[in-house]
């Protein structure tokens, strides 16, 4: 039976990004139960440091037990009830399926559409406020994966909680990579993933919820549809209280370790820091794809994926495999509408370097020659 | 900030059991894209020797990317509509859990309560059935974790499928520690966790799936309530098909690896010496324990897991507190209606061996003196 490690790969797709080698190390390390006091010491540790990158004060601050797609169900499952209303801001694949999600719980969903690679103006948001008076949350996506798009929030919280609405953000490819910074500018509920700018393996769904989102579960008439992602258990185990930690489900102790030691690396080198150094990266690929005269699509893009055209007479899937082949080089392929049409290179957490886009920029000169 | 290992523990309480090293390497493997090629033929390879495992041909046998009570939200969520009648039997917490998930699934659900501790007989069963005509699926636990109480399977399907339903099973604490054997047992979906008898750290749950439930949800006239759980979108992950593997979520990638190594052990010692160990080792755990005067809890106890009395006069808490910090040895507590009452004394896959039963026989004698 091959047992064997696989070929290492420098990840530069839309994620999972590069783990550091300090990361697996601390993913490797020997498994403890879930209710050991060492193992809530570390989880507690994850908690405050997730609290220190998503820049926030909320206690109800955890990595839910799934990728960062269950982060997404979670916070739906908990703040929606049959029959509410809500909006949902599309422009890419993680928007659409927001809205499916959203559905799924029994929401009645107004979706605002613009096309691929755009992002919301105020005043499209609040023009659908205004049409919606009934709607009880705004889902937006900060950085939507499928097209690169980066989504400014400045000024939304005030729109919609103006409107008696919470605000829900997908920050997914943006954490860790990007400002974010969930209490200043008043998001409700937000969600993540490991494995982008936290530099993490995929496993484990960073989200947040703020007094609003508190009071809008406990004001609950019915149960979650969903019991693994049910808040109302998950934050006896999560945070305790007068009755100590209530066993729910037994969490990924390892995957626990991992993001421990990877949130360590970002506080290390400092969020501003580390934010610089995502957008000087960017700026520096986008420099040298854009000599090559390849094009990015979003109108405002990410500084952690590079959202580009495939260029007329390339091959699409060829050039892919060929960087992965020769080079070891993972990009991403288009998603969605835009499959066969776009690439997307991701620079996220420890991929963002001066070295990787270097060398994608030389790789792919050689291989669209 | 303190990123060192924590202090290692020998697992024996009711999950997550002892990782071995081989194991915890292979966790810490360079991380791959969930849509890499050599990713592809390391979960292709999980998923046949999660079949194996299972001892089953069910195509639709793949790790859900949750903890083992994903696995029961997965099967429940795509198995059952709302309005569906389902029998669950309940004899302790995790009876009692699958009643509540299936019900957060718009089930109506009739359970079937006996004593925590005792196991259900064909004709409890089989009279509910006649009672309740319409009855689309059972569901039972196989070893149940609160009690240690193992469920006999013989008989129950031709009995379920000969009244039009299906029969579900979970099989957290068994697969791979006691005789499981899914087709020849006629067991129509079932789930799993990985960190009791197949030894890998929590994080995924193994599901297998076979023609009947995948007959059901063909059938099914709604949407399953989760998107993160749809297995009619899962399915084209895992097992690919005409148009090739389609994204659906990013996989945990590196507990796949992990999960793939756990398997191999598995395989290489062989189902069926590895079933005997494990009954071999409660067996001389037993003997030693009601030497000392201890007794057992369940009528029918599992031999992964040996649930038993708190002896009068012992400090519950205290004991255990003194197995972890004097001997590292960490042994469960009672949970549910059990809390205080009873021990949970785990022998899962490599935790299950002469030296852990002889020492955790020895430092129970020492600390109840």
């Amino acid at each position: 039976m091959n047992t064997q490690f696989p070929a290492e790969r420098i990840l530069l797709g839309p994620g999972p990004s590069p783990v550091p080698a300090r990361v697996l190390r601390a993913l490797g390390a020997p498994t403890l139960g879930h209710l050991d006091p060492q193992y809530l010491a570390i989880m507690d540790e994850t908690c405050e440091m997730l609290r220190q990158v998503f820049q926030t004060k909320n206690a109800l601050t955890f990595p839910v037990s799934g990728t960062g797609m269950a982060g997404m169900e979670c916070i739906a499952v908990n703040l929606i009830e049959p029959g509410d209303e809500v909006i949902v801001c599309v422009n890419g694949v993680f928007g659409g399926r927001m809205k499916d999600v959203m559905e799924r719980c029994g929401a009645i969903v107004h979706p605002i559409e613009i096309a691929w690679g755009e992002v919301f103006t105020l005043d499209q948001i609040a023009a659908t406020l205004d049409r919606h008076t009934r709607t009880k949350l705004v889902g937006i996506v900060h950085a939507e994966t499928s097209t690169g798009a980066h989504q400014p929030l400045a000024g939304l919280a005030e729109l919609v909680h103006g409107r008696g609405a919470m605000l829900v953000v997908d920050a997914v490819t943006s954490l860790g990579g990007h400002e974010l910074r969930v209490d200043d500018w008043g998001i409700d509920a937000i969600y993540s993933g490991t494995q982008k700018c936290l530099s993490c393996p995929p496993g484990l769904a960073p989200v947040s919820f703020g007094e609003r989102a508190l009071a809008r579960m406990d004001a609950r008439k019915t149960k979650p549809q969903s019991w693994y992602l049910d808040v109302s258990l998950l934050r006896k185990y999560y945070l305790g209280g007068g009755g100590g930690r209530v066993y729910h489900h037994t969490a990924p102790i390892n995957m626990t370790y991992a993001l421990r030691e990877a949130l360590a690396i970002v506080l290390e080198e400092g969020l501003v820091n580390r934010i610089d150094r995502h957008e000087r990266m960017y700026k520096r690929l986008r420099a040298g794809l854009e000599a090559m005269g390849l094009a990015y699509i979003p109108s405002h893009s990410l500084h952690t994926l590079n959202c580009i055209t495939v260029p007329a007479g390339a091959d699409d899937a060829g050039t892919r495999k060929r960087l992965l082949e020769e080079y070891g080089i993972e990009i991403g392929a288009g998603l969605g509408v835009m499959a066969g049409k776009a690439w997307r290179i991701g620079l996220m957490g420890h991929g963002s370097t001066v070295r990787n886009v270097d060398l994608v920029l030389t790789a792919l000169r050689e291989v669209l020659k």
